[in-house]
Formats: C-alpha cells, structure tokens, sequence
C-alpha cells in the first residue's frame, strides 16, 4: 500500500479521517506506524496528498490530511479482455488498476471455460476490492470503469464500434501479424484473448465489425498476466 | 502448456519418448489427447518440433517426435532482480524463462525481508521447476541461469561490473530520472528493486561500482511482477 486510500465515509470532519479494519491492520503491522507519522493519502475519486496521524489504537486511526494534488494520468485505453481464469482475474485486476487503464471490458470468448463466469471474484464489490488494491500500489485515486460482456457476439457487433471510434484499435494475437505499435500517441481500443488465443472467428468478427487489428509481441505465448503488462508498456 | 518439454530420460529411442507424471496428467486432463494426436514437443536445451501420440494410458504416454526447429532467440539481457516474496518469486520466475531472459541474478537488498531467503521456492529444483513452466508456456527449450547473491556490495562491487561491461546499465527506479529507453539494440543490464524500491545508498553503488544509470516508466510505482514484463516489453 503505497497511498493510504480514503472513501467519503472514512470522513469525520473536513479534514479529519478515522480508519479501522484493513487499513487500520496495514497501518499497524506493515507501516508500523504511530501516533505523528506523515503518509501518502489520497481521497477515493479526488485528489491526493498527505495525511498526519493524529492518534492509533487497535481500534481506529485518526488522520489530519491535506489533499492538494492530483491523481496520475489515466491511459488513452479502453481494454477489452477475455475472462481470465479467476485467480489470474484478480491479478489483472489489480494490474489494470495499477496501470492506469481507464475502461475494462471482461468479455465471454470461445477459449473461456464456462466455469469461469460463476467466480465469485466477478461480483462488483469483489472487482472494486482488487481495483483499489492496484491504485494503493500505484498511487492513484480513480477506479476505472469495468464493464462485463457475457455474450461476444453482440458486445463486438454492437458496443465494440462505438468505443473504438476514433481510436487505433488492435487485437493483441500471436501469429504472423505486424508488431504491436510502440509509443502511439492516439487513443487505443485494445482486444486481449484468453489463454489459448481468440479464435479465428472472433479475430474475423472484431475486424470486420469493429475495426480492429491484430498486432503481435513476438513468437513468445505469454500468460494474460503478463501479456496485458507488456503490451500496455509498449504502446504507451 | 504450449510445448511439451522433454528432457533426456525421456527418450527410450533415438524419436521415441515415454513420459509418466505431470505432463501425462496434463495430457490426459488439459489437452484430452487420444493416440494419433500431434502434439508441439522441445527436447530441453535443444530443438523444438512435432510429435505424435502414438499409445496412451492412464500410466505412460508414448510420443515418436520430429525436431526440427530452434528455440526463439533470447533477449540479449542480464536481469538482477532483489529477492521478492516467495509467492511472487514463483511467478516472477515464470515470467522471465516465458519473456526469454537468458540470465537472472537474484540479489539481496535492505527492504528484502529476511525471511523470504528462507523460502523452500529457492532451491535448486523448486526454480527449475518455475523455469520449465515458463518455457512450456513460452515455447522455448533453453533454461535461464539463475544465480543466487545474498550479500549486495561484494556481488555489486566485485561481479556485477563484469556482467555489465559491454552492455547498457540500467537500473528501474520510480523518480527524477529518464524516461527508460525504447527499442534498444545493444544488450543491456537492468537491475529492479524490492517492493519499496532500492534505498538510495543502493542505487549509488549500482551506479558508482557498475555504472548502471537510474531510469523510471512514470509516476506509477508497479509491483515487481507487473515492473518486470513492463520494463522488458519496453526496452526491446
């Protein structure tokens, strides 16, 4: 936890936060704080500053904190992934947070196993859990969209075109395909399979319907986890 | 499992292998394979090809192989990487035999907590096991060579400047420093922090004993594991 996230009901007055439960465990068994410590804070969806601890029991913390500076850039992304087996969800959740990805697209593919849509890990306040673990870890104050597509044929022939208007829009798919862009300048939509790969007719459909084009990393089948990482490094 | 890796006790003919164990169980469960499958095979250390199920049971697999092609080639990279906690240290392992690191040095560092030099995940076999996941995920035959530093100043000071003669120093760290570079052609060293990043005595020594140079992805601080993949999508 590199920035000690507050949410509206953490406040007692207007510049005034008292904390218990996970964060309170953080602050005491990782930061091993105590009572004057300063930390990083930043307040859920706003802005981001510093937060004196004012007092520290097993109970509650009370933190004085002055938020005067705004979060990270968000990257110029809208990410439409594949459901990932939900171990790795979490992770990517996390890292999709972390990274500054905007909007989240969890979409069905024919490689995802069925299985995977019953993971209690897809309910919101499971996804927003994780989602603000990465902007803790990357010092950030703005959840990103995240929006679930359980059926891909009618996400790609009738969202998908709206979202990627205007944008560069790519398929992340091993094969023998141009490199993915580095360093892009515009804004990207940008679709990643499941493990094993779109399928030729998905690859097809979110050309032909939406614009998209495959672009790959090299020979190497990375995992989702990595791939997502890798890819958003290069383009931006 | 993208390429069944064989190893020499494999082998009962010059083409012919038989395989018990995980990689039987993971065919018999992940790929459901049947005799006449024709499956992606590498002999470990050597050549990648086809091979083709020739009898199945719930205790062996018998595969004729073909080998043929090379291994993808490696990223022309050294990597020294402080210790991370052990569950990560798994997943960073796999990560860098799948991105195609040839060679890992994993070192010691103050924000490194003792305690994960304890980890049985450090032995010998338990890396080599990481290892061969991420070729299997990767398609590659060839092992990195991990080796293990416990003390930072004598690795630093005596056998990192060896390494790094000759290549591109870098060392990633979150801060006042350049953008780290893009596309580079030359071969590089880069040396990653612990969670809580190198303290500054550490990045002086880096920078004073073997020349590394600090260089930051932007204001984000990312967990190793995601750093990793980042860093090296961006720099080839």
């Amino acid at each position: 936890m590199n920035l000690l996230l507050l949410e509206d009901a953490d406040f007692v007055g207007e510049d005034r936060v008292r904390l218990s439960g996970r964060r309170l465990k953080h602050l005491h068994e990782v930061h091993r704080a105590e009572a004057g410590d300063r930390l990083r804070v930043g307040r859920l969806g706003g802005l981001m500053g510093e937060g004196r601890l004012m007092a520290l029991d097993a109970e509650h913390a009370e933190l004085q904190v002055s938020l005067d500076q705004a979060p990270p850039a968000k990257l110029p992304l809208t990410l439409v992934l594949a459901l990932p087996r939900p171990k790795m969800l979490k992770r990517v959740l996390q890292t999709v947070s972390a990274m500054g990805v905007p909007r989240l697209v969890l979409v069905n593919s024919y490689r995802v196993e069925k299985s995977f849509w019953q993971t209690p890990f897809l309910e919101a306040e499971a996804i927003r859990e994780q989602l603000i673990l990465g902007l803790e870890q990357a010092r950030d104050t703005v959840l990103p969209d995240v929006s679930i597509e359980k059926r891909f044929k009618p996400f790609v022939e009738d969202r998908l075109p709206a979202l990627a208007t205007g944008t560069l829009g790519l398929i992340g798919h091993p094969g023998d395909y141009p490199a993915c862009p580095r360093a892009v300048q515009e804004p990207v939509t940008l679709a990643i399979g499941p493990e094993g790969g779109w399928i030729p007719y998905e690859v097809d459909l979110l050309r032909q319907a939406a614009g998209l084009q495959p672009v790959q990393l090299g020979e190497r089948i990375l995992r989702v986890e990595t791939a997502v990482p890798a890819l958003l490094a290069r383009l931006f």
